[in-house]
């Protein structure tokens, strides 16, 4: 294989940057496999049988070579495995194998501007001044790409829907979205939509109240509409009473309601409603100590399991607050039994260094599925890290994390050494293993160097890149950590706010107890003294210099392990990353300048080893 | 007089809302005279007598009534003065009088697209969708006032210059600008435009290195282009090398050689180059403890005395920092001797409340230019408070501060009590004593309430209302207060970082001691611990606790004040101004929390008289 730059093939290297040609599905996968093999070098026959096993596949051995046996989407998910076993020099026989989840879904926040909420890779690939403007040829390698790693579902809409956004479920702009769901339908991706919760309101119906028979009326005609464009539509997704936007609360009726009203207008399509769990109360006062935001989400929906609609399904942040570097898995993803979930994962690095800084994510997702039981949610979201930009992401490495989302949405678990592997050798075969090795070395140098411990948002406002230790701590937003000389922290056990009370009670008590608590979760359930003695001696605050100055020594060693790359990289992929990788180092001392010279100051107390801790 | 809503008179309530007609200056002036002494029912027989004694006046008594006798200007000015003295039942007659600076300037910090850069009240009075497009009743409601109360000369568009402003000096948008002067100088206000300085490098010249002959020759086209369209433009207003912008510096040139050479090219026109000295290292790293932002603009420019051209006139903002609450005058103004200066105040409340929190100003320019010699500053500027809310000002009390402001500009000194008294009759003539009293009462609320003693910047990032106490601890700007443990403050005396020496021995001894420093300063000189002791015997830390109790709570007696009005005040300007007043109080009390806390938590000190902190 040849060293090119992958920033815009990505791991699919074994193919052709042109794009695969074909009117349904399995022309796709046939054109896929010609050209892949092609590529390849690779001369054995290959034969593709279609069955109805919808997106499950095997490939055996036949007598002069293989066969890729699947349904409809099966057979290309096959032929994918197949050229990517081949491309890493790995068996691509495999057994029947289908997906843990049935839908697998990507969340973009893209703005109909052009802009992207929490986008850190250029513009929106779909959106520009207010249109659906899009680059076709780039949606077709675009669905590739998440066919690859079988990602079924994209919402193209950010959640916080800003017009003319909400007219996408209109006249005015479906005949456009027919022609982006009829691309993606190629690769067995269908379209979701995130709507205006309050749009019947401003838009015929005079109020958008879910009690009121026109409101219903109203749903029911626009999800008419939508199907007749759109027949294989997931569905719908909804940021309902949550940071501003309006909701059923708004009309003093309750989230069943809301959201069963909207479900029964996509029942007759076999249509889903996505609502999502991120309620709290975004304004907070600072002085109130009873209120702790992480409590919000199980205290508004527990008590309602078994009144929603089966096709409603609740939509949960892997944590209970936000997408910090280090969380607990949320309560709510423990309770509801009877209710259908979506587990929401971010793969835009939001709080965990904007695709400038390194982090690989898949440890953090394993940590979340390992501590989940099985079956916790039935369905996966994660919000996107795609842009516009040549190489997708932003950062070239970025785009392991969408790689790996991918093979974790298919398995059901998260196996990070084994996906960091796969998509080093299929990106970067010259260096695979020192790629790899640089990947799984990331997110314990982020986490070190940033906020400690789980206590988080030590952010700066808005941006959420670059630390700022009080940056949230007077805002509204209900993420404080309230230190002061002598302790830090948030108490939320059973003497604190009651939080471990939410866990099923093995949790509970874990997490209820500094002693049992896992150490990188102490300040996200306690409130302790800096000179807090932990389990190997050190004080809480020695513990918190020693992260900082090993995060940015562990950031700089990255950028060393990269730099030892030069000679097997394509040089522009080479330096694009390595602008990165210095931004990061930088990136790394500011963090541990600042929030070692945070406590320093609060504290009084010096580096028991005498580093350098600004004044 | 009869009650009216003044929102939109401002202090002309003694003219009617109709625009003066006529075709000069002094047809404006008989115009005005005439609606006015009919809306004052003034009966007596008033002459106007042009002479040539430019802008100054004279109001003698006749026989039958009296003579206002002035230059082209001065009758103008005479007609307001002999009108306002008449609405507010005081004599008009006046000895010869003529301004203290010869231009009295308004900087409005309006952007092309509408945005008002720090601006309150609305959208631009000038510009909309990248043109000049305004009210022309409005702008000349808008001059009339200002020329009630003197000014002469206005620049409409923002210090930052944002494509396409640049072009407001081409034939683009020249013939747009010419209707817009032809307006303003019938009320004697003349136009003053900043410039772009890179300008030259990317629209003809290639460079913009004032060392280049091609970039001289430039700027003439320029200026001759500009002079043709409008003669009497004062010139040009420039902010280079200042927050990112560009300058001589970008070349490696000098700031004399730099504005020396744009005065040039103005010269033959009688045209007047400002060169703001607002110019500081913006990418301070936090960890530097040497740079010391405020003495910034007197090493760059002490030097540089008598090297710039008769027609430069640095404009040197009153403090060395930024417009804070509490600032000493910058040293710049007390040296360069053979260098032209302009004082640049700032009318906008960017850090004193943004027109929601009220904030009479008169005090605190009355506190700078007590400090300077006369003479320090041959010219006056301030940013302006304007933009198209209906009241102008956003806040209608804040209308006192335009007012106050030209007052200043006409006598050179500032009397805050007479200014308050004078607006106060004239605007609200029903209830003058009180709201002159509330005007006053102002400014000391908000200095207890915000940051303490002269420290400044405890200010939510970007926007500056609200406090963080550590808002820009941590960022580039320059503006630390270092706080921890124990002390607080910047060692800014001759045993830190000298800042002090920078000024007159009289007035640098007085500084340097935190003994004879005065004591609302304190914090902006001095590093001081908590437990300091203070004049008074009180520790430094229970005097910020106290003036954060009582600022809160005299923010409260300010709205009581204002509810005793309703029945004195017309419906719609009592509410109006009563809403400001409520959310004054609610930002007075998040002041006095989030300030008291927080140093409550570094030291762990409690306020000594035991009233409420939070922990």
């Amino acid at each position: 294989m040849n060293i090119i730059d992958t920033g815009a093939a990505a791991w699919l290297t074994y193919l052709p940057m042109e794009i695969p040609q074909g009117e349904t599905t399995q022309d796709i996968a046939r054109s896929e496999l010609r050209a892949g093999l092609s590529s390849l070098g690779f001369a054995a026959k290959v034969d593709v049988i279609e069955d109805d096993k919808g997106e499950g596949f095997e490939i055996t051995q036949s007598q002069d070579g293989y066969v890729i046996k699947g349904g409809k989407t099966g057979v290309l998910y096959g032929v994918y495995h197949f050229l990517s076993a081949i491309a890493r020099e790995e068996s691509p026989l495999t057994p029947f194998t289908a997906p843990h989840y049935p839908l697998r879904m990507i969340n973009h926040w893209d703005n109909m501007d052009g802009s992207v909420e929490r986008g850190y890779a250029g513009r929106s690939l779909f959106f520009k001044n207010h249109q659906l403007d899009y680059d076709e040829q780039r949606i077709h390698r675009y669905a590739r790409m998440l066919a690859s790693v079988s990602i079924n579902a994209i919402c193209p809409n950010n959640v916080n829907v800003h017009p003319p956004m909400d007219l996408l479920i209109t006249k005015t702009y479906l005949p456009q979205l027919k022609k982006l769901a009829d691309i993606l339908r190629l690769y067995g991706i269908r379209l979701l939509l995130t709507i205006e919760y309050s749009m019947p309101s401003y838009h015929g119906a005079g109020t958008a109240d879910p009690h009121e028979k026109t409101v219903h009326t109203w749903w029911e005609e626009r999800a008419a509409e939508v199907y007749r464009y759109i027949p294989d539509l997931v569905g719908f997704l909804v940021k309902a009473d949550s940071e501003y936007r309006p909701g059923p609360f708004t009309y003093g009726r309750s989230h069943t309601q809301g959201a069963n009203m909207l479900a029964r207008a996509l029942a007759p399509y076999g249509g889903k409603l996505f609502w999502r769990c991120f309620v709290y109360n975004c304004k907070q006062d600072w002085r109130d100590t009873e209120t702790d935001r992480p409590k919000a989400a199980f205290a508004t929906y527990a008590p309602l399991d078994g009144e929603f609609d089966d096709n409603v399904v609740l939509q949960i942040k892997n944590g209970p607050l936000d997408f910090q570097v280090r969380e607990p898995a949320s309560p709510l993803l423990y309770a509801m039994p009877n209710t259908n979930k979506a587990l929401e994962l971010q793969i835009a690095q939001e709080y965990t260094g904007h695709q400038i800084d390194l982090f690989y994510l898949a440890q953090l997702w394993r940590d979340v599925l390992t501590q989940l039981p099985k079956g916790a949610a039935q369905y996966i979201a994660a919000v996107g890290n795609l842009g516009d930009d040549d190489n997708w992401c932003g950062h070239d490495l970025a785009q392991a994390n969408l790689y790996a989302y991918g093979r974790i949405a298919w398995l059901g678990e998260s196996h990070p050494e084994q996906f960091a592997a796969e998509w080093a050798r299929l990106t970067y075969p010259q260096a695979a293993e020192e790629v790899a090795d640089i990947l799984l070395a990331s997110p314990a140098a982020y986490e070190k160097y940033a906020a400690p411990l789980g206590l988080g948002f030590m952010v700066n406002p808005h941006i959420h890149y670059g630390p700022s230790p009080e940056g949230y701590e007077f805002s509204l937003w209900g993420t404080y950590h309230r230190a002061d000389q002598t302790a830090i922290g948030v108490d939320r056990s059973s003497r604190g706010t009651g939080f471990t009370g939410q866990y099923p009670d093995q949790f509970g008590a874990l997490f209820d107890d500094p002693a049992t608590c896992p150490e990188k979760l102490l300040l996200f359930f306690h409130r302790l003294r800096y000179d807090h003695v932990m389990a190997d001696g050190r004080t809480l605050l020695q513990r918190i210099y020693d992260d900082h100055f090993n995060g940015a020594q562990e950031a700089e060693a990255l950028k060393a392990a990269w730099e030892q790359l030069k000679d097997k990289m394509p040089e522009r992929t080479f330096e694009r990353v390595l602008a990165r990788f210095e931004r990061q180092v930088k990136n790394a001392r500011e963090w541990r300048d600042v929030i070692n010279t945070y406590f320093y100051r609060k504290s009084g107390i010096s580096d028991a080893r005498g580093r350098m801790i600004y004044s």
